[in-house]
Formats: C-alpha cells, structure tokens, sequence
C-alpha cells in the first residue's frame, strides 16, 4: 500500500515519529496525503516531507477520518487513548509502543520473520517489537528456522536514541559539561551516562528483571511462535547515541557449525554477515546506524554450552528497531 | 612484607605503575627502597612517592641488587626478558603480564581467593591474573565454593584504561574532537570508541574468540582449582574510562537461591553487594572507580538455563584488576 493512500503519523516530531517519514520518502511512498499528529505543544511546527513541508496537528480523537494506516510511536498511554479512535475511523494502526504486543487478538510483526501473523489483525492493530528484540531475531530467527533455539543469554549493549530525542540530549549535555570540567545533571537516566553504563532499562519487575528484560523473552516467543523458548537478558544502556549491540548465545537442538550459521544468515534478508576475524571485520554501532540492514558477527561455537553458538549482532534501534519495521509492515497489508 | 623492604616497580610510569605506588602508600607500606624502573624514555622523571618523590632509572638486567619484591607492569616482553634478572637477584617478582601466568610454576593468585597458592613459586615467580577475570572472580569464585560452579557466560563492558594511558587519551581526543566537529583518528582501537563499542579487546585466535575472552576461561580454571569449567566470554571495549563491568551467568550443580547468593557475596572479602531493585540499587563503573572493593548487583535466577543465576559485577580493573592485587600479593608473602 505505497501509493495513493491517506497516512497518519502519531508522534512525528519525536525521533521515531521523523524517521518513519524519511523511511516512507526513502522507500518510495506516494502516499494521497500525510497526516503529521503530536501533541498539542507541537501543532503548527513544520516537518519536511518529499521535498515539501507539512504542518503538525494536534492529536485528536477524531484525527483518523479518511486515514487509510496510522503509524503511531508516541507511548503506550496514547496508544491506548487514541489507536482505537483509528481502527474505528477506518484505520490500520501499525503500533511502536508496547500497549497491544502481547494481545491475543494483536499480531507483533517483524516483516522478514513473520510477515503472515498480520492476518491475524481482528483488532485492525498491529503491533511493532520492542526495538532490542528486533534486532536479536533479525539474527536469531533465521538460525531458529535452521537449527531450532531452546535458549537465549543476551547482553545488549544499547544507545541513548533508544530513549528517544531526550536520550541524545542527556547524553550530549554530560558529555559538554564534563568536558568543560561542569558539573553533570541527571534527567532522563537514574545515573551518569556519559563515560558510564548503566544495568537498567525500563522499570524491574519482581522477579529482578527489567521490563526491556522481559519483553526480550516475551516478544520472542510470541515473533517466533515459540512458546517454550527460554530467554535470560541484562539490558544496559552505553554511552553511544544510535545502535543497539547484543551480544548472544544461543542453544540449539542440533550442532550448528558456525560456518553453516553464516550460510543461513548470509541468505537471510535484512542482515548482512560482517564476519572476518582475520581481517578484524566484525559490526560495531557506527556500522549500523543509519542503515536499514542489521550487521552480525564474531559468530562462534560457544564454549561454556553444548550445542550452542555465540554471536554479536547490531542495529539501528531506530530505523529497523522501529521506524522502517512499521513501515515494512504497512507495505505487507 | 609491609617494612623495611627493598621495592622496585617495573614500568612505574603506566597506568598500574603509578597506581602501584598510590596502593603501596595508602596501605602503610614503609619500604626501605623504592626503586622506580622504566624505559630510558622515562628516565629521570620524578614520580612522587610517600610525600616526597623518587627520579625514574632505567630498566637494565643489573637493576633489581639487594631488592626483596620486584611489581612488574611493563607488558609481556619485558617481564619475560626482565623477570629472570629479578629472581636471580634473589627478589619475589610479582608479575603483571600474560607472560607467566599459564605456566605450572607460576602460581596465579587472587589473595581473596587462592592465597595459599604463593607457596607453589618454585620460580620466584608470581603472576597477577587478567583484569577482567579478577573482577569476575571476585563475585563468582564465593559462589563457587558454596554452589559449585560448572559453566559461565559472560559478556563484558570494558574501559579504555585497561590499554594503559594511552586508551585514556584515546577516549579524551575522539571525545573533544567529535564535540567540536573534527574528523576523529585512531591510534590504540581498530575503531572509533567514542560513541561506540568495539567487540574485540585483544587478538583473535583462531576459535574466534580473542586472547582477553580465552584468559577468562583458562585463568579462571587455574585460580579456581577447577580443570572442567567452562567459561564463554564476548570482551567489549566501552568508552569508559575506569572500572570493568561484566554481565555473568553462571550455572552450578546445584540450584542456588539468589538471596543465598546475596549472603554468601556479603560475607565474602573485596567485594560489596549493591542489590536493591526497589532502592534502584546496582553497581556501574563510576561506584567502583577509585575503590578497592568490587561491586555486585542484579543478582537473579537465571531464566534460560537451569540452577544458574544471572548477575552483574564491577571493578575498578587498574586497581583491584592489577595494582591492589599485586600489592594484595606482596602483602601475603
């Protein structure tokens, strides 16, 4: 559906919300008409669109007449305030929050993995991954279908964009302030992050995991129809500004030997294999951001389980994270 | 061996040179010497010591007569060619490099862990482990007693100071010069770390895994006394400056309970637990900088693997993970 149809950004002047529309123009989107939706303190502000520019609108209930799919990425409190308002205007809402990905009736979509769940839409809401676990499966689920995963330890190593624009500027004033020799100020993250990392993403739940933690094991499952898939992750933010590393061992039912695990993956889209020890070729952050593919590498048996295998991959948390994610599930209705 | 000893520290000019004497000094060492050896670039430098300060000699073969206790931090090929000198001039050498610590006479000591082991020198010789499985042993090696450890995976985040000074100004220069918007240069890292974070501390070997990741499997074993354990370690470098974190999980014979695990850590020396979900009470490497003690928080059951608990630990790796523990070492001869 790239052309002709009438699109609604909710949040278009966050970081997601801005790279969705650089996505659809990259992409080839002639869309009849953009809606750009925020909340009221940005109406008025002016975005740029395929070579023009259009003005933000205040969210409203009744801002979905006419609009044919409604990309929203502005929280879980106004998803469940306003998707609803969307699917009964007549809407496809394609969710970035976490409101609806564990709903029965939602189906939580990653194109290349499971592009058919999104008949499953009863609600006419689909829902976007979790960024983190995004970037893990675009690794992972190709290895799934080859060798079937039992378990997942994962360490990721994640930026502040993850945060959103408001992560960037923590980030950057910590940064100015300690290079200047100034004190340091604490808004967005319980603790310093420049020159630091930081254990925690999201709020612990009672069994001493994250939220971020858990949807590591619950978005898996539900992505890979694997129910009994058992996920253990530490999420920790790093003072990087845009891609998410984790770093992954996987137990397999069989033995995968790393260099078939390269084969699989080399033949995998959306992922590029970065793999040459010899010629020091494995994916850091700055590989990957702004680009749409995630990078995989240091690909290796994993000495400490048996049938495992280790490896590191990285991604753009916001583009394939989420942003081009929910635009590649809008071209698959 | 607190008084009236002869001293000399090899590469007294480094990062642990100089960290050395700090511990030395504040923990009441009176020595009768202090012989300061380094390369003759460093000659006749000044480094203050014990309130007064001592002029840099040159390392030569004749440098350690009448001296008791030789702390060498000067890098692999200087301790195997300087080390025999020392311990043929009748002094304890108390090694900092990769250089011995492998071979069976040479015990690989972590005082809180494996003291008794000073008694095996038969060669004069002790080795001071890896920074990184120091401050991973410090956490696993109390639980390891109580519940018997067979496997680990560890993911870690380490600091630029683990490469000497130079990973420091390294940090410091790509840091000023992406802030004012110049083009960055690399040096000690085979990618830019500012912003960044680079999968490879070390060599590679050809299992692809690097020499730092293969250092945690085979030092732990040895200082562990425990052949059959298998470690799986992905070593990253993070643009910090001090203090190592590593992400464990670890499995035991047993199912060990996580506020079991908190007590045995509690009552264990060198080592603080920092486990308070509600409090939002963890470890990151700003609490450890500058501390003897390592930090450990995020302590859990492990949901991917079976009797294993998941946590985190943090450690000042240029004092505890190399200058301390040679002090330490000194200290128990």
């Amino acid at each position: 559906m790239k052309h002709g149809k009438h699109v609604a950004v909710v949040g278009a002047t966050g970081a997601v919300g801005r790279e969705i529309l650089l996505c659809l123009e990259r992409r080839g989107w002639k869309p009849s008409e953009v809606r750009l939706l925020a909340s009221a303190r940005s109406a008025g502000r002016e975005l740029p669109f395929a070579g023009g520019s259009r003005a933000v609108e205040e969210l409203r209930p009744e801002s979905f007449r006419g609009v044919d799919v409604a990309l929203f990425s502005a929280g879980s409190a106004i998803s469940r305030e306003f998707a609803p308002h969307a699917a009964q205007a007549g809407a496809v809402v394609i969710d970035n929050s976490s409101a609806f990905r564990m709903d029965e009736d939602v189906p939580l979509v990653v194109p290349e993995i499971n592009a058919e769940d999104v008949r499953l839409a009863a609600r006419k809401i689909i829902a976007n991954p979790n960024c983190t676990t995004i970037v893990t499966l675009m690794a992972l689920a190709p290895l799934h279908r080859a060798f079937h995963c039992r378990q997942v330890i994962a360490s990721s190593y994640q930026a502040v964009s993850g945060s959103g624009a408001q992560g960037i500027v923590e980030l950057e004033q910590q940064v100015q302030a300690s290079v200047r020799g100034e004190a340091l100020t604490l808004q967005v993250y319980p603790r310093q992050i420049a020159f630091n990392v930081i254990p925690q993403v999201e709020a612990f739940i009672d069994n001493g995991y994250t939220r971020e933690e858990m949807k590591m094991q619950n978005e898996s499952r539900k992505i890979l129809h694997a129910p009994e898939l058992r996920v253990s992750a530490t999420c920790v933010r790093v003072p990087v500004y845009r891609s998410h590393s984790v770093s992954v061992t996987a137990v397999f039912e069989g033995a995968p030997d790393p260099g078939r695990a390269r084969e699989v993956l080399a033949a995998a889209p959306g992922i590029q294999v970065m793999d040459d020890i010899a010629a020091g070729s494995y994916p850091t952050p700055l590989d990957a951001a702004n680009g749409d593919d995630c990078l995989v590498g240091r690909i290796r048996v994993d000495l400490a389980l048996d049938n495992a295998l280790a490896f590191w991959v990285v991604g753009d948390q916001v583009r394939k994270g989420a942003a081009l994610n929910a635009v590649q599930i809008a071209e698959i209705l």
